[in-house]
């Protein structure tokens, strides 16, 4: 029995449709598929009715199955000689911990592949209407996570990412919104800032609040599923660019037209 | 006549699978397709014969078609009543000024949608076997422009840009990455820091170097496209990561095994 290669695929942010055309193929042609909790309903409802499906969904507060069990059980499954895809939400590549998968597999000398994933930040901006880039509000764009292992408590560069013209995607932050935010105002970046927070982003579900720096740590009560954070003056830019029925339910809006870029 | 919705579509990096399944319907369901110098022959092979092709491509340092020009363009095709795609390499909303044709639609009241794309740091990224993110090499990720206008000289954070537990990507950097490796390394970021520099990346003649930061400013003379940066640690994980033939032509690798992470 041949050992089968092993595809680690971008699921994307949610919508069928922002699946690539690749990992549309590869699901067709799967014959196990391990998926995470962040992949859509919607995309796992692609999958012919014979492919095995394997849950190792890690909801946060509860018991997650270790990352070493998930590499362990690819490593197994490909020996079985089985075509696999690892499906994961977003793009495996970026903080999807799709290399530590990898390199499991690297170790053991079977062959994988990686797909990337429209990014949850690519497919949330576009679908509120919010560039992650504008010339003359935004010269850069940082990921950052504001996830932190244990009891440690979250440090991050706060003052290099006050910068006012560079736009913050913040991804699993919402344990540390409120600190988060009152670390960015201490270190100048204005309250007003324009900041969205955005769940369930491109899906029939997607809520979306748009308000500002001070009152981001409200969101983050204020929905139940993962929330991406965008904070920038291109937020501001939402107003203009939100194409009618594009945003799904807008759950607040704090942003006064003064404080607008 | 009514006039059309315009899609500001994203190629993605070049693979013609990469694109979206979303990307891949529009493209056969458009009328006219207004393309960048920067999308693949490969993906402009799949328009159907019958579609007009519109090109806008910019090429630095000759002569790029004005961004108003353009924007006039879309509002014009648009209210011709011609089911009207704007493709643009990799993701229309990062650093790819979708926004502003967006805006230019938006003001002209002409309804428009945004697809996301894969965006050229994914893409390479996963064709090279360098993740963006990795646990204990890189807690996050820097999108930057090396681009400036005119004879204005690059101004970025270069000390927040020297932090070693981050990963660069840089866009449109090729004529100043020689200032951009020194302005960091003389911030504090060693000169041994794995750096790899794309071209083509993700397509047959995808071409790649890896070296380190002192080092890298030689790629920008290596190659003939537009090159994507990628610097820090992550980088040096392409050695275990890279599967054998993913990775296209490598130009010269002055890793040495000293100094990867």
């Amino acid at each position: 029995m041949q050992t089968a290669t092993v595809y680690l695929v971008g699921a994307g942010p949610g919508d069928p449709e922002l699946l690539t055309v690749k990992a549309r193929r590869l699901l067709d042609e799967a014959e196990v598929v391990v998926y995470d909790r962040l992949v859509a309903p919607e995309i796992m409802a692609l999958i012919a009715p014979g492919t095995a499906r394997i849950s190792v969904g890690k909801q946060p507060g509860s018991h997650p199955i270790p990352q070493e069990e998930i590499n362990r059980l690819l490593v197994a499954l490909a020996r079985s000689g089985r075509k696999v895809v690892r499906l994961k939400g977003g793009d495996p590549y970026t903080f999807g911990r799709g290399s530590e998968e990898a390199a499991a597999l690297a170790a053991e000398d079977i062959r994988f592949e990686v797909v990337p994933g429209i990014t949850s930040a690519s497919g949330c901006a576009a679908a509120i209407g919010v560039p992650l880039t504008h010339r003359g509000l935004s010269s850069g764009l940082r990921y950052v996570t504001g996830h932190c292992c244990g009891d440690r408590e979250l440090e991050l560069d706060w003052r290099g990412l006050a910068d006012p013209d560079t736009t913050l995607v913040l991804y699993m932050a919402t344990d540390h919104i409120c600190r988060i935010a009152v670390r960015l105002i201490a270190e100048g970046l204005p309250e007003s800032t324009p900041a969205a927070a955005i769940a369930n982003g491109t899906r029939p579900n997607q809520e979306v609040m748009i308000t500002t720096l001070g009152e981001i740590a409200e969101a983050a009560t204020a929905f139940e599923a993962p929330v991406l954070f965008l904070i920038g003056k291109v937020v501001g830019l939402a107003d203009v660019l939100a194409v009618a029925g594009h945003r799904g339910r807008v759950v607040e809006r704090a942003l006064s037209g003064a404080d607008r870029a």
